[in-house]
């Protein structure tokens, strides 16, 4: 192997290991539009030359790179951060030089003797000369004047002095060669969304139950009027289960039996009939230009609308008729249902992925995100992706952001730790998680760590639900009212995006279809239901407080930034969330145990917390809107579940003003 | 985008994280013949059909794969491994893909209904028909006949059998349907090296000393005589400081003076005289023809001659003169010398590695490894890489090493973490590292700990050496020939390859230049010295005794094994060394302390060392000879550094023979 084919052996600098990187760029973090990419990187080079490294970075399909100098961590790490400003696709790269003006200028304040001082003057004055013959104009003659200046007979410690002014040095670093520079071989990428990829507060809601007494198929103007209701509450996403026309053929009745009555309604998942599959709306619940009411309706009230995607089919669902080819064909000649042996679900056909016409059918499944695109939805919420190609969502996801960076996607995958992870770098910009199962603090702190501290955080953004259709957890059926007001706090104050159910959650709705089952009894997914929405005991309120207190405290708007704190008693969890310039701080303590008072000392890191220890300071509980006075870093705290399960404190360090008068910011 | 410009989106299997790999693949990971490469990979699809994964690896430069299947370890987490059989490099990667007939037989197994039972046995008909396409010869026939089995009349029981035999889903893994099989993106590659890459105790020596009394300048010759001495000792590469000519101009004096007097010999590193350079040898030593009788000379003693490699010149090196093109002029035309300012290093001219002619450089320096090769050295010490380009060692090494796999390179460089690592990565087989410096039992633990368990073992082997000419710690300095053996046990048990520097290290020779420095008074890099080999208190039957415990006990001889146990004091440290069947357990004490006796209880995992916690088990101490019994795994050991600072166990266990006679193995 000769050194001639080799490329350029005076690419003396190397870069390795830089972050955030997932899969070797194969797949880019996430931010939102206001947040920083911090990157840090190892470069350097042999021997004793100093290195400049720096990050570049440009909004993809633009030409230019913004450049940032690196700062030296030590041990060879640097660092450097930029801003993401505009929705859509960033790439960033680190590149790094040998700078041999500051190697030189490093050298030379170490010089003691008269001759080599002289000799190195002479060098620099080199330096400088090559410099200026790649600059022009100002710095050109500039630098010319230096090197002369260098050079000539004046008093030895005037040159020096000018061979380390930091002016020359900014000048020669305008005009660096950088055709030795080594570039990161790999262009990383940013997928940068709106606010609400980040910060989000979820409800669903089945609109056919709007309806006023449960037997009347409810409409979308029923949910036009209950707006308000959401609204006040402080949700900001709307979210639909499907809303196309409902399979007849196998249709399911109440608590999910075999055979539906002549008027049950089915499951909304069965999606497909004579009406219309994907594309269409039940006709039950109104006209398209009954949803597009609903859409703009709840834009007024300050929400969004997310709909459903599912893409299965019921079988008289029109698909099935048009495309065979999509599904698979048993050797009876019959459609293959959706089973997991002995289980079967005849009332669904899932599309076959390996059918030779899947481009067709991937076109298909796209067009069906285009339609309600183009019909104001922006937010999807995705029915079990983890049962679609991998490859199929990373080609819908970018194909829609392409067009429409504001789009978002909530991946609804209950399945093992992989392949959810998958499903959030191929890009869903949200994902359903396995808080509803972290009960214990145990649990609670280690999987919280795990998503926001672990390697996952860069591209997997969890979004907290205590129930959905689906999932009546153990610890809500059996903790009653305080037991949905402890999952509240904790998803909502946990998780800068969270999402329940209602109005079951808000109803404390605990019935199970049967022992041991997660399912509701007399589900929604099969059945219309009344709701009280002026029960007594409704938590609507309460809700309502978590969510303003959400609103008003940047620090509950993101997850990087959860600590945890000691708290010696194992039912109480206490933690906290600051504003980056600590502003902002507030500390959570939740009582787990839903059926007993519970009482502890917490320990906090008071300098952590921006709080001086030496002083006394305010801990002001905007649930109960209580105030205590708190001193140093071990306070005593007691939860009575019958009450509140919860503090959401606001720390107010105090503040004495020259006038000798405190107060609490 | 269109669905049409895809790959295909019917290769569902997704294929992550597979270990080991460095750097996304850039680099290989390190193997010697013989040991194992052990596979991770996560493989996984969409859905709920059964993936298969296989490991796949070749000998760089052959075309057909081994295959080997990967079992399943739980969380989409897979494991194979290979054994590398031969030098050179090996490729290795991962496939997986969905098995339809698996999965089938899998669904198959849970199904209760006549009727489903009937549907599905058709289903896999089909399925067998097609791989019967696929397949040939008896194949073919036989998965017809089971196919036609499978749709005919006789009794479903039987038939449902049939289509769960173990034998018909072998002989369908046979003929896979592969088209649409995913393969991971990289091929990951494995240098392989003979044993003495992992396992090799070297013996560093100043040929010129070999002279009887440290006046006369020792020869190949004397060398040659004093070569029984060394394999006496056990060890088995003979390194041996550059043995070119050394410059006169600037020639340093004894202890590092500027001035040399006529008679002095200079600093071997020096490289370069009117006499040659870095391919011609001292005079004073020996002809060529001597120097290949000294390689062979060893070869019969069971050693291999290690040269040292400085790319650097005396400014009276041939290279001066006939490449000023190769070296830094400075302003007033003289060649820069070597400096860190304000030290200047005028006796050595380094390389200009920013040279418009750097090509030109690397192919000579290149051939200075290919002529040594020719001469019949295979082992080289390179001094100081660190100072010259990665690419320029990454290039050399796989060079030399494409037609000489058994070439091995040991890299010279005290430097950061991280540029010492680098080296390690482009190709260096083994490396110096910090352990001179670390004394104490934290330092020691957790430094070993990150060379046997950190990500940087797969392509770092370190070589652990207690003394090198430049490097006389503080501790050798301070505690006396105590601290000798001390570090000798620690560099011999917790490495598998080590190194001293003799005759100064068995002489317990550490009187430094000055107070605070680890130069030695009167080092041999610049003057030569007579040493004393029959010295009473020599080390050297102490050494002979751990090369042979070394050399016998299979578990001395790797790295990765190394496990450390609870010792309640801080001045003794403990661990010990498997072989992987736990044949060979080795335990090992050392009294950290050399002033004062040492005692404590040792805790051990004693089911980890394949001993019966139940029954007393024999420790037998292979330095002094003595045995004991121990019972359970707590137990008292105590250490006085004036007889022996440590104990080297081999663990024996009890064996009841059917005669009830007890004896150890």
């Amino acid at each position: 192997m000769s050194a001639n084919n080799l490329e350029d052996g005076r690419k003396r600098v190397v870069i390795e290991s830089v972050q955030p990187e997932v899969d070797a760029g194969r797949f880019a973090v996430k931010r939102t539009i206001g947040e920083q990419v911090v990157v840090e990187a190892d470069a350097f080079t042999d021997g004793h030359d100093a290195v400049v490294c720096m990050l570049r970075h440009r909004k993809l399909g633009t030409t230019d790179w913004h450049n940032t100098a690196m700062a030296a961590l030590g041990n060879d790490r640097w660092r450097a951060s930029f801003n993401v400003t505009e929705q859509g696709r960033y790439e960033y790269t680190v590149v790094a030089w040998i700078d041999h003006f500051l190697s030189w200028q490093r050298e030379l304040v170490r010089r003691v003797q008269v001759e080599d001082i002289q000799i190195a003057l002479l060098t620099g004055a080199e330096l400088i000369e090559h410099a200026a013959q790649r600059a022009s104009g100002e710095d050109a003659k500039q630098l010319k004047t230096w090197a002369a200046q260098l050079r000539d007979n004046t008093d030895l410690a005037t040159r020096r002095t000018l061979g380390l002014d930091e002016t020359v040095l900014r000048v020669m670093v305008r005009h660096t060669d950088l055709s030795l520079a080594t570039q990161y071989p790999r262009l990383l990428h940013v997928v940068v969304d709106r606010e609400r990829a980040r910060f989000s507060a979820w409800y669903e809601l089945f609109p056919r139950s709007c309806g006023s007494d449960g037997q009347r198929h409810g409409t979308f103007d029923d949910c036009i009027a209950r707006l308000p209701y959401i609204a006040e509450m402080g949700f900001d996403v709307l979210y639909l289960p499907p809303i196309h026309p409902i399979g007849r053929i196998k249709r399911k009745g109440p608590n999910n039996t075999l055979v539906a009555g002549e008027n049950d309604p089915g499951s909304p998942w069965a999606i497909g009939a004579a009406e219309g599959g994907h594309k269409s709306i039940l006709p039950a619940l109104g006209s398209q230009e009954d949803f597009k009411r609903l859409v703009s309706a709840a834009q007024q009230h300050g929400m969004e609308l997310a709909m459903d995607i599912a893409f299965q089919c019921a079988p008289d669902h029109p698909y099935v008729a048009e495309h065979p080819e999509w599904f698979r064909s048993r050797p009876d000649g019959s459609v293959q249902y959706a089973e997991n042996p002995p289980k079967k679900y005849e009332d669904i056909y899932p599309f076959n992925f390996d059918s030779a016409h899947w481009q067709e059918l991937w076109q298909e499944l796209k067009s069906i995100f285009d339609f309600w695109v183009s019909q104001g939805v922006k937010v999807f919420r995705v029915d079990n992706p983890h049962t679609k190609p991998f490859g199929l969502w990373e080609w819908i996801i970018s194909s829609v952001k392409q067009d429409h960076p504001d789009v978002l996607f909530l991946a609804e995958a209950f399945t093992r730790p992989r392949v959810t992870h998958r499903l959030a770098k191929v890009g869903f910009t949200q994902s359903y998680n396995y808080f509803p199962w972290r009960n214990t603090k145990p649990q609670l702190t280690e999987y919280l760590i795990e998503l926001t501290k672990g390697e996952g955080r860069e591209y997997f953004r969890p979004n907290l639900w205590p129930n959905t259709p689906d999932i009546l957890t153990e610890y809500l059926q059996f903790g009653g009212r305080p037991a949905f007001m402890t999952r509240l706090v904790l998803a909502a104050t946990m998780g800068a995006s969270y999402g329940i159910y209602g109005p079951s959650f808000e109803l404390a709705d605990n019935a199970p279809r049967e022992h041991g089952s997660e399912e509701y009894l007399h589900s929604e997914k099969y059945q219309l239901r009344a709701w009280n929405l002026n029960q007594d005991d409704s938590l609507k309120d309460f809700i309502a407080r978590i969510n303003r207190i959400r609103r008003e405290n940047p620090a509950l708007q993101q997850d990087w930034n959860l600590q945890f704190h000691t708290i010696n008693n194992h039912e109480l969890i206490s933690y906290s969330k600051t504003s980056p310039d600590l502003s902002d701080v507030i500390l959570v303590v939740v009582n787990l145990d839903p059926h007993h008072n519970q009482s502890g000392w917490i320990e906090l890191d008071l300098p952590a917390l921006g709080i001086d220890p030496q002083r006394p300071y305010q801990v002001h509980d905007m649930l109960s809107d209580a105030r205590y006075l708190w001193h140093g870093p071990r306070n005593f705290v007691e939860l009575n579940p019958a009450e509140s399960p919860a503090h959401i404190f606001r720390l107010r360090r105090q503040v004495r003003t020259e006038h000798d008068f405190d107060y609490y910011f």
